[in-house]
């Protein structure tokens, strides 16, 4: 008992002695990944050096006086990691400011014929009435979406003003200097965003569609190798259980798509961000919501990737002797889908249109293949009634059970039969004890994973074994169907925006130099926005 | 000319005279959907009514003076739709306000000593690293999750009292007044959020599990249903491509497992605002994250799905005759694998285990039937090979070429040839034109599509026409490996939880009567927090 005391107590110390150091390393590391995120918090820190000027110089504290203070928070509140962001959230500021003061005025106007009393009373219901109406307005998605926080910003600016001009006479002047002093807050920070290291929402978005295009590509490529390679399926597997969670952020296959999945809040709030900047291309409006359907488009086409992935990990796995009939045209087509995923990559990142050679041609020659290949292999397809001598499938299985039960003989038909009976039991029998409630928890947790995978074992041994490989073979000519409306879009996206032809020779060196920029996880960036005023 | 320009004006004017009628509508349904956004608003606008009595009423404008508007503030800004995230924010603006002044004390304290002038730099440079150190930390995916709020507040306090006390002398003063008064605001905005119609995150977080079990329990049997019905499934797929937007939106299946696919942020913003609330169980702690691990394997379970109604929508079909062969076992399937997830919906509604001879029970006989089914049935999975008289398939291929080529004919093999060579002169074509660019847009945008059917059409006659099938089976089987992981990790849910035992009577009625409350999407409540200070 003293031991274990004294060895938690041990690691517990290490553990802090180590704490620094890590806390260091990650610090590091969030820099290394994204230096941008460095330049921003310079940015950041020289801003509100700038403000603060208007406090520490004689000259300049003169003319603003203590209103300055309005200017220090309209810094620390506006000034975000992007420019568009920063655009964003200014103007909301600067409309909600002035929507609520023109209000604000209007109802000092009403209240200034009655009373002292009257003049508290009218405030007070104006106060509740306005805000629970903004507060309500909030709900409305077009304006969750577009006007939050300026809802936010214009109830703020009338409360303070309706309340505080029942107190202070000049509220005209306060309004005004406090309006100065925001704009001057405003102008530190567009001078910052726009003019010193500009970061843009639209780069960001249009390099993190480049990167998901490569993601899935690599993940398609993985998956199909790792399908058909010889050991790497069962070693996976048999590692997923212990440790699911950390195998899944390092498989490469969950890597490349996993960026995709979640995409669309982080997309669509960079295309909002995108379409407040000014346009750096000589388009007048840059089609940003056309990269959030693009996004869509990816989406769609992860899920299929997905649930490719998911026939890697199923308990239900067909022969690997069977598997290998079909290696080559799968790994084709598959090299070829990713293969154009690179190539619509490659051609957004230089924006200009694909190559036409390159997208239809092997695609459908690889599919023919692979159509060619499925046909050649009739027997694979068989089940017992078709009596031929050389139906691998029931060769496999009873190769696969002998592999598993060395004991166990047989024919095929009556040990399936008896295979499937040990399940039946063994699950009345499960149930039994479970019936009586005398399972610990501890008992109930490991017995439940068994038992399903006795029941998918046997299920696999008797269920139709070519099955769970074409279902592999037919996600993957679904990935080709979906990745048609990727291409659509792609195309879409490169008529809309007006990317330039395609040129074969400006391609290749251009390609192998980019292609080294490190893959940023934009959704790191998009720091959650508070508005404090 | 002018025809179209009058008609588009007066289109424009209609549209105009309908807005407000619309606007309406869209107000009414958002309280009506939700009618505890109504609540909230109402409770804002009370909130702030209380706030403004310290100004308004004399004896308690007296006692705080004018930095009762640091009162109002905070009460804007901290009361949030759900307690957790009202606790969660308070305390986040209590921490960094302390540790703000703090820091800003010493660096007073460190300041005093030196000049006018060197004091102006000193707090100058302060500012600057305290500021880019802070901007930096809020990148840290550990901080960013937990403490960003706090972290904003921490600086605009910082800067706001650093600053000030190079003019003013009394800082201590306003300090301790504006603590005071936050303190003040921040309790009528607990009041508000605990006692009166408290909306809890950790309630939303249990109902959204809920719906999201029914919700992909009705997506798998309509979307079975619909792949086995006659007419639908043809067409949806001749709507789809014209307004696939809009029919997506309204398609039950995807309406289903809509809500799932985007979950991850919301519930982990929900589980993270839980952990703040008070307990309203007798546990100490209520396992908020097995919630969001409930939701992890839901969401790995609906990407199968995604791909189940991938099989409907795809251009590569098995012919309706095979599907027929299969319809009952897979139904049958489904509807058990639906139910499955009902009877996990109503265990967690309930707070109880979930009954165990509905759960593995009739999976199972269900999973034998069909493996029968698709046993029995071996003559579907043959190619040409096998020169057996009744190739269904090929006899299927037929009638689905006649079908469509009423003048097509002749023998099997040698169609098939003549249409893939068509395909391929099709893309010849279209490939010589496209290197012409003398396409328009709008006909580029039309051909892609066409050629993309062809293709897709020639592919499927020529494809192993099984395979789709087999492709839908093997999905099939495989929302039921995944639906072990879910209902692993609801019985984990009622393990940690301490939910009930389940008992057979306590159940009919309940379900009968809950299943009615609405459906409420709980990420429109999220309202983004701005944190106004």
């Amino acid at each position: 008992m003293m031991e274990t005391w004294r060895k938690k107590g041990g690691s517990a110390w290490e553990r802090t002695k180590r704490a620094p150091g890590l806390a260091c390393r990650k610090m590091w590391q969030v820099g290394k990944d994204d230096p941008r995120r460095a330049i921003h918090a310079v940015k950041v820190g020289l801003a509100l050096t700038l403000v603060s000027m208007l406090y520490l110089l004689e000259p300049l504290f003169e003319g603003i006086g203590q209103n300055a203070i309005w200017a220090v928070m309209t810094v620390v509140v506006v000034l975000e990691f992007t420019a568009g962001a920063t655009l964003c959230k200014g103007l909301n500021r600067g409309l909600g400011t002035i929507m609520a003061g023109s209000l604000a005025f209007l109802i000092e106007f009403v209240a200034e014929e009655t009373g002292q009393v009257g003049r508290a009373i009218f405030i007070g219901c104006a106060v509740f009435v306005i805000g629970a109406a903004a507060t309500y307005l909030r709900f409305l998605p077009y304006v969750k979406k577009n006007y939050d926080y300026g809802v936010v910003i214009f109830l703020l600016t009338f409360n303070l003003i309706t309340v505080s001009s029942f107190r202070v006479s000049n509220v005209m002047k306060i309004a005004h200097e406090r309006l100065i002093t925001i704009a001057i807050g405003c102008g530190i920070c567009l001078f910052m965003s726009l003019l010193v290291f500009p970061i843009w929402s639209g780069q960001d978005l249009h390099n993190s569609t480049v990167n998901k295009l490569q993601g899935l590509a690599k993940s398609i490529e993985v998956c199909v190798d790792e399908y058909f390679s010889d050991e790497a399926v069962t070693e996976v597997r048999e590692e997923e259980s212990d440790e699911e969670d950390k195998s899944c952020d390092e498989d490469p296959i969950y890597k490349g798509y996993k960026a995709v999945l979640d995409s669309k809040s982080i997309d669509e709030a960079l295309a909002l961000y995108a379409s407040w900047e000014p346009r750096h291309s000589r388009h007048c409006r840059y089609p940003w919501q056309q990269y959030v359907k693009v996004g869509a488009a990816l989406r769609r086409f992860s899920y299929t990737v997905v649930a490719l992935h998911g026939c890697l990990q199923t308990e239900i796995q067909t022969p690997k002797s069977c598997r290998a009939l079909f290696k080559g045209p799968c790994i084709r087509l598959a090299s070829e889908v990713s293969g154009v995923l690179m190539e619509l990559a490659t051609s957004i990142r230089n924006r200009r249109h694909c190559s036409p050679e390159l997208l239809a041609d092997h695609l459908h020659d690889a599919l023919q293949d692979l159509n060619k290949a499925v046909r050649s292999q009739p027997r694979l397809f068989l089940g017992s009634n078709c009596s031929q001598a050389s139906n691998m499938l029931a060769v496999a299985a009873a190769q696969a059970r002998q592999e598993k039960e060395p004991g166990g003989g047989g024919g095929g038909a009556s040990s399936l039969l008896s295979s499937a009976k040990t399940d039946t039991s063994t699950l009345r029998e499960w149930k039994k004890t479970r019936s009586k409630k005398e399972l610990s928890a501890a008992e109930r947790k490991v017995l439940r994973p068994q038992l399903s995978k006795i029941a998918m074992l046997t299920c696999s041994l008797e269920f139709c074994e070519a099955l769970p490989f074409a279902a592999f073979a037919s996600l993957l000519v679904e990935t080709v169907a979906r990745l048609d409306s990727v291409m659509e879009e792609v195309e879409e996206l490169g008529r809309v925006a007006g990317f330039k032809e395609y040129k074969r020779d400006d391609d290749d060196d251009v390609v192998t130099v980019k292609c080294e920029t490190p893959r940023v996880d934009v959704c790191l960036n998009n720091l959650p926005s508070h508005g404090l005023d």
